[in-house]
C-alpha cells in the first residue's frame, strides 16, 4: 500500500486524490450517528483508490474536467466500498485491511444498510452527470457485480468448478468495475469511440490480472501484510486459481476439506500454505495473470501518446510486479 | 386486495398490469436458482402495484407510450420490492402478506443479496430511458428511502419521538416513492411543468394518507386480513401515529414496554389491541390522514380533465375508505 502510494502516479494525481477523499467523506455524511461511524470506519480503512485513478487517467484522453471526473470517480469508489460491506456479510468475514469489518464491529443488519446507503450515495453522485449512457453503463455494471456476489455464494465450498467458472467470477468481482471505470472516464470526457473501446478492454484485462494476483497474494503473503489470515479465501470457501491446479492432489485434499468445513487448526493452516507455495500452482497462476497483463499492455500501446498513456503503462508494470 | 382489484381502475389498466407482471417476472430471471426462487416468491406474494398504477396514470397527462412507461413502472415496483426484502431483515419480520418473508424462508444473507439483485434490476430497467433527469430523480428517491430505513432502525423501540419524527419516517418509507412515481410518469411523457408539480404533490399527500391508514389497519384488522399478527408494528418496535396519542397513558404503558421487549403474551396482545381500538387514538389518526387526502384531492382538482384525472379521484376516494 505505501509502496503503491509512492508511485509517480499517485504524486501526479495528488490534487485529485485529496479532492476525492474529501468528496468521499462528504458523500457518507449522515444524520444517523451509527451509519456515519460505520461509513467513516470503512473509508478510513483506506484502499488503493484504483477505480478513481482509472477514471481520472481515462478521462485525460478527452476533454478533461476535474469536477465532472471526480463525480464519476467518487461514485465508482462508493460502489466498490458498498459491495465490500455486503461481501463481508456473505463471506462472514471479520477482518479486512487489518481492521474489523462493519459486520464484525456492528452486525449484519448495520452492514446491510450501510452498504445500501453507500450504494445510494454512489447513484446520487453520478446522478449529477447529464449523460443517460453513463447511468445505463453504471446500472449494467452494478447488476453484473451483484450477480457476481450471488455466484460467489452459490459456488462457495464447491470443488467441482472449472477454470471458466473462476474467471467468470473474478470478471464480475473485479474486472468489470475496473473496465467500467476506464470506459466511464473516457465517455464523460467525450474521447473517441476507438479510445473508449481500448480503455474499456484495458480495464478489463488489467482487472483480471489484478484479481488473480490478489488471489495469489492471499496464499503467499503473511497475515500481517494482508491484514487478515493468509488463506482467508479458502477459509471462506472460495476456490481461487492456484487451488484449481492442486485441488485433486491426494495430499492436499484433507486441507481443503478442513478449510471448507471450518476445522483447520492453525498448525494445519501453516502446513497447507506451505504445501500450496511449494506445489508449483502459484507459478502457473502467475502465468495466467501475465497473459492478461500482456493483453492489457497491448491495448494501451495503441492509445495516443501522453502522460496518461505513460501512467497506464506504469500501472500495468506495477500490477505485474506487485508482491503486496 | 381483491376489492381493490375489482376497482374500475384495475380494469382500465388490465392490459398494462398484465404487461407489467410479465416484465417483473422477466426482470427477476437469474442463473442462480436460489435468487430466482427468492425473487419469484416475493413477486408471487403480490401487492397492489400502486406504484406502477401511479406511473401509468401520471404519464397519461402527456404523450403516453406504454413501453416507455412500463420501464419506469417496473423499475419503481422493483425498488419497492427490494426495500421490503431489506426492511424485513432490519425488522426481523417473518411474515408478510400471509407468506414467509425471504429472510424467514431462507436467511438474512439470501435476503440481502436478493434485495441487491432486485435493486440492480430496477436500475437497468430505468437505464433504458434516455433522460438524465429521470435517473437523478430515482437516485435521490432511493437515497431518501435508504435514509428512511436507517432512521426507522434508529428510532426502533424509542418512545420519546415526536409527531414530526413519525411524519418524516413515513414520508421516506412511502410518500416519496409514490410522489416520485407520479413525477416520473409525468416527466417521461413530457407533461407540462405545472402538471408535473401537481402530480408530484398528489403522490406525496396520497402516500402520507396511505401509510397512516396502513399503520391504523395494522392495529384494527384481524391477523387473517393482514397476513401477519395485528400489532406487528409495535412488536417490531415501531411507534405509529395512533400510539403517539396514547403512549403516556398509565394503563397503556405496560403493553408498550412488553411489546418492545418481546415479552407480550397472546392474551396481552389481544388486550392491547382492544385498548388501542377503544382509546379514540384511531379516530384521531384518521383525522390526520383525512387532512392529507384533502390536500391530495385539491392537487388533482386543478389537473386537466380526462380519464386519468377521474381515475386519480377514484384512487383518493378508495384511500379514504379502505378498511383492508
Amino acid at each position: 500500500m505505501e509502496k503503491l502510494k509512492a508511485m509517480a502516479l499517485y504524486t501526479d494525481f495528488r490534487k485529485e486524490l485529496i479532492y476525492i477523499e474529501k468528496e468521499l467523506e462528504n458523500a457518507v455524511q449522515s444524520d444517523s450517528p451509527l451509519i456515519q461511524q460505520a461509513s467513516m470506519h470503512l473509508l478510513r480503512a483506506g484502499g488503493k483508490r484504483i477505480r478513481p485513478i482509472f477514471v481520472f487517467l481515462s478521462s485525460k484522453f478527452g476533454n478533461y474536467s476535474m469536477e465532472t471526473t471526480a463525480k464519476v470517480a467518487v461514485s465508482l469508489e462508493l460502489v466498490h466500498m458498498a459491495s465490500l460491506v455486503h461481501d463481508d456479510v456473505i463471506d462472514n468475514s471479520n477482518m479486512r485491511r487489518g481492521r474489523k469489518t462493519v459486520k464484525a464491529k456492528w452486525d449484519n443488519r448495520v452492514a446491510m444498510y450501510t452498504g445500501d446507503f453507500i450504494f445510494s450515495r454512489a447513484l446520487t453522485s453520478i446522478g449529477e452527470i447529464e449523460m443517460a449512457s453513463v447511468h445505463r453503463l453504471l446500472a449494467d455494471t452494478m447488476l453484473e457485480i451483484c450477480k457476481g456476489e450471488i455466484i460467489q455464494f452459490d459456488y462457495q465450498r464447491r470443488t467441482d468448478q472449472s477454470f471458466r467458472d473462476y474467471l467468470r467470477r473474478i470478471k464480475r468481482k473485479t474486472a468489470l468495475l475496473l473496465s467500467s471505470s476506464c470506459e466511464l472516464g473516457a465517455l464523460i470526457s467525450n474521447a473517441d469511440d476507438e479510445v473508449v473501446r481500448r480503455l474499456r478492454n484495458f480495464g478489463y484485462y488489467a482487472g483480471m490480472a489484478f484479481q488473480i494476483v490478489d488471489d495469489i497474494l492471499d496464499l503467499t503473503s503473511s497475515d500481517k501484510q494482508l491484514g487478515k489470515p493468509a488463506g482467508s479465501d479458502l477459509l471462506n470457501g472460495h476456490l481461487t486459481l492456484p487451488i484449481l491446479y492442486i485441488r485433486n492432489e491426494t495430499a492436499f485434499q484433507p486441507y481443503l476439506a478442513k478449510a471448507f468445513d471450518g476445522t483447520l487448526s492453525e498448525k494445519e493452516r501453516a502446513e497447507m500454505l506451505r504445501y500450496i507455495r511449494e506445489s508449483g500452482a502459484i507459478e502457473k497462476a502467475h502465468e495466467v495473470s501475465d497473459l492478461y497483463l500482456e493483453k492489457a499492455t497491448a491495448e494501451i500501446r495503441s492509445l495516443p501518446d501522453g502522460d496518461a498513456k505513460k501512467a497506464f503503462e506504469q500501472v500495468a508494470d506495477f500490477l505485474a510486479k506487485r508482491t503486496f
